[in-house]
């Protein structure tokens, strides 16, 4: 999807009235404001330098290997750079590791950020199946390799998958890092949802099995808030001096009054106990939006039930067209929704009949009206 | 110069009981860190969506609209492009102007973050004499021009340049919009310290002069302060599309938090009140440099004297090595500056004697104090 088809549909999904699944937003109820807020006003009352040019904020990197730990990964502070955003990362990493024509591993429905970042670097995409009960096909990522395709990176969602919702199993996590380490693969992974599961003792990312191979991202914008522009990439040791030069070449690498009000934030407030109150609330907006499609779509429609993140993927009938079917929506029945083509890599249309619900935003009575409005459009369709 | 030789100038710098000219710092005192804490208090207090993702932040695309017409710039909304800073509006315009080894034309001194933007492009540098009295040599320019050279783009500081500090003439302003017209070549116009002037009525940057060919850059890091991270560009029409593509695919292009705070800022405080401040501080921090030079140096070195910004560039006698006087600076009179070839493009050596002294963010007692400590090491240095 096009940036401008996708702020024509952010434009759609903010009309009045328009009750959108379209865009993958946090829930800006939960958002801690004032906590934010009182943040950035000590940063500004104690530090008269909080603001001035510097090197990147070490209290923050610090705090980002303690965040890290909880995901279950060990890393050291050199190993962390802050970005201002997990696509920040993308950028960076695709200018990094990416000649202009070399080839990438993409799996088929792909967070379209990525293809963005990768595109203007015309990349020969090696396209891989996933779906959405069991996330990205290893087997055809072994059978690629063992082509002797020399991809510069795989990109993966390992938890919380977007668009498809899914997080991938324990046991493709460890064939992934033993093909990373066995083939050299860099693999790119993006753990943007990673801290938003909603069972106990998930798998760790990949960055736990690997720390050679696999470039990690984090992001600040599900777990506080999107407008801090605040992420984090874990790095392997040989690429910092290249990683550290790009950065500096492309923001000066000085650290935002954001990572510093962020960094005050973590110091004074009870994080894992911010981070159990989302995993409640998200979960109760997944279970909000499974019972109201078994409520009112049994049998006319299948989707996944994720384990993390914000995102449900449904799969209706061959014969519907989605994004035919989201002009519908938006006329007659005041519903958006992402079409799976919004996320296909380019020249594919498996995701033709597919759709992507995002719902982090929403109320579960939102939630439940939403779907009630899908499940009618979908019956008109049917006609 | 290197970001790791940078890192370590700043290290140094930042070593308790240096007085450092190194690094182009902002008055940190200067900074107005009350009202922004409480711009951002009510940014937080009254808009539950401040922190979500959303499109660029119209307001402040507004009120930069207001800004440019302050600086002799009429432009439209529409041509406005939020950056984080300067620097990412560098990058950003290199990627789109610049081919893979393409042309740019150069002044032979110049800002190290525009080489730093460009260099992974690896460009053809074709460079122009420049001086710190009267700036970019203008003739030659047209003569490259004339060969049929045909440069991607033109990279200028018009006024406050760093680093020598010179604003060039009305004349030469004109010269160079009807060169851009009349050869089709793009200028990029980086106007970090126009606001910063310190004389009446100065003349007005080039994107007033042409709105075709100049590409301007604003930074709100010398006005407000640097750690918002927050610039702007304004930009000719044809280029909004692939800027815009470019922007999302870099960072999402949605608002920061300090877009949000910098706007709520502007609309409630007396910005040209502040501007003006900043101006008469500057001045007199520019006035103390150039007072203590003429009492301990005169006679045995050369300076220009700025009409904006905080840089002055000073001439040593030719037999002096800046990098080598630096290291002794450090060592024996707990005093840094940046070395002329810190700025010169590679392979150059005319700025070997020279040394770029800032200002900014030292107050008059302490520009005295360094200088004295200059002289000295200079007098030491003769021996």
């Amino acid at each position: 999807m096009t940036p401008s088809a996708l702020r024509e549909i952010m434009d759609l999904a903010s009309r009045p009235g328009i009750l959108s699944f379209a865009v993958g937003l946090p829930a800006a109820d939960l958002f801690p404001a004032r906590e934010l807020s009182a943040a950035a006003a000590r940063v500004l009352a104690s530090d008269g330098q909080a603001l001035q040019y510097a090197v990147p904020y070490q209290p923050l990197r610090r705090q980002v290997v303690e965040l890290m730990s909880m995901r279950g990964v060990s890393c050291r502070e050199e190993q962390v750079f802050l970005t201002s955003g997990a696509q920040q990362g993308m950028d960076l990493l695709s200018r990094l590791l990416l000649a202009p024509g070399g080839r990438v591993i993409l799996e088929r429905a792909v967070y379209e950020g990525l293809q963005l970042a990768v595109r203007r670097l015309a990349p020969e995409i090696l396209t891989v199946p996933t779906d959405s009960a069991t996330g990205i096909d290893v087997d055809a990522v072994e059978a690629l390799l063992a082509t002797g395709a020399v991809p510069a990176f795989l990109y993966l969602i390992t938890d919380g998958h977007n668009p498809l919702g899914v997080s991938i199993s324990r046991d493709k996590r460890t064939r992934l890092a033993e093909l990373a380490r066995r083939h050299q693969l860099p693999i790119v992974e993006d753990d943007a949802y990673g801290f938003l599961h909603f069972d106990e003792n998930p798998p760790p990312p990949l960055r736990a099995l690997d720390a050679e191979w696999v470039c990690y991202l984090g992001s600040f914008s599900k777990i506080l808030a999107p407008g801090l522009r605040a992420g984090w990439m874990v790095v392997a040791e040989p690429l910092i001096p290249r990683l550290s030069a790009l950065k500096h070449a492309v923001d000066l690498d000085t650290p935002s009054f954001s990572h510093r009000v962020i960094s005050e934030y973590l110091a004074a407030e009870d994080f894992p106990r911010h981070l159990e109150r989302l995993r409640v609330e998200y979960r109760r907006r997944r279970d909000a939006t499974l019972s109201a499609l078994e409520r009112h779509l049994s049998g006319r429609a299948r989707w996944n039930r994720p384990s993390g993140g914000m995102f449900v993927w449904v799969e209706l009938s061959p014969a519907i067209d989605a994004v035919r079917l989201l002009a519908t929506a938006v006329e007659r029945f005041s519903l958006a929704f992402s079409p799976g083509q919004a996320f296909a890599v380019a020249g594919t249309d498996h995701a033709r009949h597919c759709l992507r619900l995002a719902f982090g935003n929403l109320q579960p009575a939102q939630i439940a009206e939403g779907i009630e409005r899908l499940a009618a459009l979908v019956q008109s369709a049917a006609h």
